[in-house]
């Protein structure tokens, strides 16, 4: 009864009860009619799907059922599911990708799943032991491995999603839930290298606010933000700088966390700035891999690279002083997706990019570091791991 | 691209492409099995449902479907759907009554259903003809006449919910979307009368924020206010108070809008007063009902009725003064819920009750001036919509 009161642990005890999520349990059933890869050129953003997918059914009291993969298909669920009222639903995006020696592994899973269950804490689903969940998706890769797209820029996208679904309409905690992983081989999110976009700066709808959720993947974040999206199309803008609070402090771009690079105009040195983790701003693995690789290589006598606060007036007067350098999201779909200009107050605020080119020196090279890493070129710690071998 | 823009309209045209819905078109395939009314001791809220249930597609360009009544059964969606992924759901809530000359009425069916066009709007689902479908949800409630309990107390409780039906995992506006309604047969949310309720005053969470969605009906607004409810009950208390800003204001309680009545010591004059509608606020049809009754009904050299800002702090130096006469929630599901403890800061505010009672006496008041309206006993202009007739 504080007023500073926050989530006790005591709450989250009920999940825990019944069977652990197991992975040496899983059923497979065969898709009888396996599909053939598409072509690479048709291939459109989870538009299409493998042949299997993965379904785990969670029951309080119960626990975890028995993992399966088995032929891709409908879900049946009756209309009083939460799910369909009360949003009970929370979802993850991960890649997975052929390398040159003819295998295919997922980039930084274990980060996907560690928030996918401080999603599922947050909507009161049930959590899981994240090293069963990767086991199983990679088995799922694995039944699909003839299905995962070849060459640079093409992988395959893996969508693990949790919905709530108890039947009955009182607004409560589900005690029924399913878990599910569908895959769809993935282009490159631009077919023709980078395509910078223009933003418009938002501070009528507002994406997240504090004691809010808009630090975990859930549902309830996504459908919202789309009419802003559209009114700033009418505009000729392709998505959302998201702001914040009267400081007008930026936050996101569309479903994608930010980056800005300035120079001091004075010191010559340059900064690498994105929103710091206040739990308005969502926990992205791309966002991580991004501070990780240019904290590592970039020299620190001429870069900072900083989480803190900065506002779209920042960025305006930074860009006057001819000290905004360059600018791009960050996310699983595109990797990294250039900013060429950002509507705000009457104006569009110009950045720069390369001579002839759709994005800066920074973006293409973070991209590229990030691709190495992904395509197994590079070794970087333990961020790919190998789930099947097509050898 | 202003810094204050606010929605366009331009973006809803596409929403009213293709056929209107029309209920001329309805079709209706009987339940081959019908079921008997369970004894209304066994009703439990949104747990058993009727025989039937009223589906209608839409669909971008080509516009609504024709309007289905058809047996209850279970929704089939491609995992893949954008409601699983994106919380593209939204929902209603109203009740439908027998009245003492046999006839069954819904309860301000229209203030519903302007509310779910604007729920549907904000999220890029389609809008509708709010007189068609309170027609067809009239022909649904007549299929299952027999099903519509009887006795004080006793209601069909009917939920309108919407979906979004396009399969993929692109995040954009739904092309695909599916109607439904679904009732329940209900009893009073309270066995035996009124049960006050202790609230636990919240604002290490909050529900809504300015430029968010919490004036819609939305799914995505319900799920996230599960956990700190769980935690609330670990501490003893029923419901959250949602408190909002620095300032501490009172907005709602639980899934409820919320009234407080003060009367001022020095005066002796009395106040009831709840949150306005600034776009935090559930525009709820109860709460409507309250004000227009207490507006009309109340003696005003005695009592002003008040749309403020009001924060706990207030609430808190009023009980302290002894001006704190009364709180209670309004939502269709309980209509009125009276309210007799807040915990705040370390202690426990005590809202009076009548001696030996679970209600004050406005409450009470209230709770008899809706009922008589929505049981038929006294006519209130057009709050009562006639839809079947059981003689």
């Amino acid at each position: 009864m504080s007023g500073t009161r926050s989530f006790t642990s005591a709450v989250s005890k009920a999940f825990t009860e019944g069977a652990a999520l197991d992975a040496s349990k899983l059923q497979i059933t065969n898709n009888p009619k396996p599909s053939c890869p598409l072509p690479n050129d048709q291939l459109v953003f989870g538009q299409t799907f493998t042949d299997h997918m993965l379904t785990i059914e969670w029951n309080k009291g119960k626990g975890w059922s028995a993992p399966e993969i088995k032929p891709y298909g409908p879900l049946v669920l009756d209309p009083s599911a939460c799910v369909f009222h009360y949003a009970f639903e929370l979802f993850e995006g991960l890649k997975a990708y052929r390398t040159p020696d003819n295998k295919i592994t997922m980039f930084r899973p274990d980060m996907n799943m560690i928030r996918m269950n401080k999603s599922a804490a947050r909507i009161c689903l049930p959590t899981f032991d994240t090293d069963q969940l990767i086991t199983l998706i990679g088995k799922l890769i694995e039944q699909d491995k003839s299905l995962v797209p070849q060459g640079q820029g093409y992988s395959l996208y893996i969508r693990p999603t949790m919905i709530g679904t108890t039947n009955g309409l009182g607004v409560s905690t589900p005690d029924k839930a399913l878990l599910f992983v569908i895959c769809s081989p993935v282009g490159p999110y631009y077919k023709t290298g980078f395509k910078a976009v223009r933003l418009e700066a938002t501070d009528y709808a507002t994406r997240a606010w504090p004691g809010g959720v808009g630090d975990k993947k859930l549902g309830a974040n996504y459908a919202p933000c789309i009419l802003p999206q559209l009114d700033a199309a009418s505009r000729g803008y392709q998505q959302n700088l998201w702001l914040f609070g009267p400081e007008k402090n930026i936050t996101e771009v569309g479903t994608m966390n930010v980056f800005f690079a300035f120079r001091d105009s004075k010191t010559g040195k340059k900064e690498l700035v994105t929103a710091p983790l206040d739990g308005t701003i969502l926990e992205g693995v791309t966002r991580d891999s991004v501070l990780a690789l240019t904290r590592q290589n970039l020299d620190p006598k001429e870069w900072e690279v900083n989480e803190r606060y900065y506002t779209i007036t920042e960025v305006q007067e930074r860009a006057e002083k001819g000290e905004l350098l360059e600018a791009f999201g960050s996310g699983t779909a595109a990797v990294v997706s250039p900013i060429k200009e950002i509507g705000w107050n009457g104006t569009d605020i110009n950045v720069p990019l390369l001579p002839g080119e759709q994005s800066g020196p920074l973006t293409k090279q973070v991209a590229q570091w990030i691709a190495d890493i992904q395509y197994g070129r590079v070794k970087h710690g333990n961020w790919s791991r190998v789930v099947a071998d097509l050898n």
